[in-house]
């Protein structure tokens, strides 16, 4: 039954009419909405005959905890791994529409704070929320589809690198699996100092960083439809990890990948909160070792990885990493100065848990 | 660990890779698709430079059982609800989108099997799937995002009624109440004889239909473009009960619908199986009355409600069923024969249960 609180209302306190008036008026129109939420379907702009549209589901106890991430925390996250596929085809988001399971128990105010999260991180890509379902479950599931116009330009794909082309990268390495190492270990409630005591300002700015990059990414959105203007031959966004996501550019391009080790060293704070977290006894091996894996397997980051025909002028954020090459029978596919990785996993696998 | 015998296999032997290449070539191409599964996204056709997009989820627990429902079942199910929504805009399915949260314990057959639904349900329409997620979880969950094509047409939206409109409907009425109480009070296991004993074959095919009806509803998708063509000026696919629907058109349209109690007489094998029920004990009432009530608030038939221009002649399987009034103050929006409803309730919440 309803409550005087509206702050203390769980789902269970309203019917779905009475949660989706909540929620709402929360969510962005776009340019591309030509009929929006509220009727059987909506109804969106693709104004070059074409629409690009990838759907990703989060996971409660999965992909997060209500412990460790907050409702707009997910809402975040949510658009941002959604608009980085549309963004890895070159294309502009247009439109979400979002499937939503919630336990009775959750609290009303998690719900609109989900809503708030996708709504601030699809609107400035100019994205729209313009349908959605709800229903009740045990598990906080949320399915987000995606769409995005190519605006005439052919769609990058993952199987367009040639031997010769730059690989290059746009966006943060690493930093999202700095911040789940971080919370992890137990550092997440005490707010995200490691080890509950006192520590110099400029480690904690960079475990807060980490922590926000592990709540809610923040993909380079802008950085796809500018690599494919710029010529990029390949494209995909950063979700399991840097080697693997190579590889699989690698893979349906019938090419190797020779990343480069000093491109891709670590920054100064990601090997500051790893020498943090090693001290704290929470994971093992040296700091920059660590960091030096975050980057290279660390999931969920959502930069995008593109290869550019030798010699284009990269465009936005993006920076070379490595070079595409022939590929020859027996050599691993992804390599870091011409040799094999040094680091164990090559990503992380949804089904076995990370 | 993989066995070797694939059909006892589970989700938790299979990564994702391997889970997704069991379900990719069960998943039919469409003549929309320009670039298929296996890239950050999907490329899909629109013609007239707008796209419909509508979702939809189902969860374990909630919208359908296990040990009612197979794979198959839930999968066309998920497909045909979906594929609804959209047909009541006046389009045709383009492309689909499927995000799936399967337990680790999940046999991997049911999985297929859910695809091969998917497959079953699209196909006729011309749909394909082109995209999808998987991920772990306590509880089955399928998130459906299916698009369409307008061809040219202004959407059919809830709000276009007017007075003097003809109401009609296209589809079954009931019968999917009918399967979910057969199932209800036990009569699902035993090959849908409630009573477990004899019973004549007429029955058993009633039974079966009702059955059927819930576990794989067969939304009529030709006729919501047929309905566009023809003028209808309110449209919407019957999810949450036949009153409860009309009264959505009512509302968004400002009129007020009056239901011809004759035209929505129950059909004869609802009522036997009504009566089945009722001599069995599982449901109070009379056989008759049971399945009025059936018809007037059964939810998930799928079928297509819609108002169309008096004289229209109305297309394929659209049948009068009311008409459509001015909404005079203090007057309930939907009635019967001029006159209240005279059931408890007018559909179902899905947070409510049920």
């Amino acid at each position: 039954m309803p409550t005087d609180a509206p702050d203390e209302q769980l789902v269970r306190d309203l019917d779905e009419t009475g949660l989706l008036a909540r929620i709402f008026p929360l969510l962005p129109a776009g340019a591309a909405t030509l009929v929006g939420p509220g009727d059987d379907a909506a109804v969106v702009a693709a104004p070059d005959r074409r629409f690009v549209v990838s759907t990703d589901v989060l996971v409660e106890g999965r992909h997060f905890r209500r412990e460790w991430s907050s409702g707009e925390d997910v809402g975040r996250r949510a658009a941002a791994q959604n608009l980085a596929d549309v963004a890895a085809m070159g294309a502009r988001p247009t439109a979400l529409v979002v499937s939503l399971v919630v336990p009775g128990d959750l609290p009303v105010a998690w719900v609109t704070g989900l809503a708030r999260g996708l709504a601030g991180a699809s609107e400035p890509s100019g994205a729209a929320v313009v349908g959605g379902d709800l229903s009740g479950g045990r598990d906080v599931v949320v399915a987000v589809t995606v769409h995005g116009d190519l605006e005439g330009r052919p769609p990058v794909l993952r199987s367009g690198a040639r031997p010769g082309d730059v690989v290059a990268l746009s966006g943060v390495r690493g930093w999202s699996a700095a911040g789940l190492a971080v919370l992890s270990t137990g550092g997440g409630a005490a707010g995200g100092r490691p080890d509950g005591g006192p520590s110099e300002d400029r480690r904690d700015a960079d475990v807060d960083r980490a922590l926000a990059a592990y709540r809610a990414p923040a993909p380079p959105l802008a950085d796809g439809p500018a690599a494919a203007v710029a010529g990029a031959t390949a494209m995909l966004d950063v979700s399991d990890g840097l080697l693997r996501d190579a590889g699989r550019i690698a893979a349906a391009s019938g090419v190797a990948i020779d990343l480069d080790g000093a491109a891709l060293r670590p920054d100064d704070g990601l090997v500051a909160v790893a020498d943090t977290l090693v001290r704290a006894g929470g994971e093992r091996g040296a700091g920059a070792e660590l960091a030096a894996t975050w980057v290279l397997t660390g999931g969920e980051d959502h930069g995008l990885l593109a290869t550019f025909p030798a010699g284009t002028a990269l465009p936005g954020g993006f920076r070379p990493v490595g070079r595409v090459r022939t590929a020859a029978a027996g050599e691993g596919r992804v390599s870091v100065d011409g040799a094999a990785p040094r680091v164990s996993g090559t990503g992380w696998d949804h089904f076995g848990g990370r």
